[in-house]
């Protein structure tokens, strides 16, 4: 039997998503959850990585179990082995055919600024704090620049593998302000490496007043990073929901 | 020159605002800042107590200093001194006769419940899981009859000193629904001994249907606390502005 899990989980304690050697990781967490639970050695797929800090809201993945027990006892018990701060929000049968990664068809991550001069702490590790006045519209204005069909290589990490693709379609990029909170909502078909944090990065510089919001289509162009696209922190970005 | 400060604290780490032996709490963190700085015994006089856990959006505070120092380098000062779940949202100069307890007018405290099956973890020490749904209609009912100057000896807690005057004005006691959160809003011209969290306690098991709404003036007049009138967990609870 194929599962899809909802989970939300708070990045803060974690090397990020995915496993790797001597690092504690949610996606390691997960796996120990579920094999004590089974007893057998299950491997669970993410529908992609989140790093070092960053949250979610709904990150999504797959794994295949033969079990007898109840959907709720098995929600249930994922939950009381998990620590605190990751949760199973839902669990649901899926068909054989369901995929995390391969089978989404769009992503939402939300970024989230506090832009006053002092943050309550009860956010700090929650919300990205830049204490200059971002200009809002400005934001917006380059953000149009970024949204359809491009080759993000500018905005992507430089570790990226040789050869990969680095052509994306963000469908939406928009700046929203509540207060002392701005958030960006970023949707899209894919995201690279660091890729909504470079994008972060870049209009924090615009909404400071370093560049011109008509500087992101050379940028796009370049091809390469600048220090105009600086890596934003990663306590304000939350993986929001996959699309299927 | 006295001065009056606006403090915002997570209070997760601390064993509440009051200096206590043997304790981390607000209020000496604070002191060891002012004391850092000054090389001066300074004491600070806060608003009122605020719990074990129990966080704050604008917890007021004053203190006597005689210093050279510009407003904002002591501003900027202090919250370098201070850890980061504690910070100076505003420093001010005040006329000698205000005073953080004495002069203060009312307060207003929000309590915050996550009302779903499940919570993001990222809300986790700053609201409180209800997982069973409450009818914010039957909770609002309860709450007006508690507006208004009542002996709210029934909705403090038993610790309470002996001869203790326990009248108490509620000047708004109001609550909202945004998704999953449920805002209980209480302004008053004084709160009792963990009053703010028996009533967020009772409100629940009204909300819950363990009690109907109309029971209210029954229990004020009562003057006892009851298994109706539990404590509600400290993490849901801020401190969020004090008029003077």
């Amino acid at each position: 039997m194929r599962y899809k899990l909802i989970i939300s989980y708070d990045g803060t304690a974690y090397r990020g998503w995915q496993v790797q050697p001597d690092s504690i990781t949610v996606q390691e967490q997960i796996h120990s959850a579920i094999r004590e639970f089974s007893q057998q050695d299950i491997i669970i797929h993410g529908s992609g990585r989140t790093d070092a800090g960053v949250h979610a809201i709904a990150q999504v993945a797959h794994f295949d179990l033969d079990t007898r027990a109840s959907m709720h006892s098995l929600h249930k018990a994922l939950n009381a082995l998990l620590p605190a701060d990751i949760r199973i929000m839902q669990i649901e049968e899926v068909s054989d055919d369901f995929h995390a990664r391969r089978s989404a068809i769009s992503k939402e991550y939300r970024y989230f600024f506090w832009n006053d001069s002092w943050m309550p702490p009860h956010l700090r590790l929650y919300r990205t704090h830049r204490r200059y006045e971002l200009n809002v519209d400005r934001m917006r204005e380059a953000a149009q620049h970024l949204v359809g069909k491009h080759d993000f290589e500018a905005f992507s990490s430089k570790r990226l593998p040789e050869g990969e693709n680095t052509v994306r379609t963000i469908s939406a990029l928009e700046l929203s302000k509540d207060g002392s909170e701005i958030c960006l909502r970023a949707v899209g078909n894919g995201f690279l490496y660091k890729m909504v944090r470079s994008i972060a990065g870049y209009l924090v510089r615009v909404g400071e007043g370093h560049i011109g919001p008509e500087s992101a289509p050379d940028l796009l162009a370049g091809k390469v990073r600048t220090p105009d696209i600086p890596t934003a922190r990663p306590e304000g970005l939350f993986l929001w929901s996959v699309d299927y």
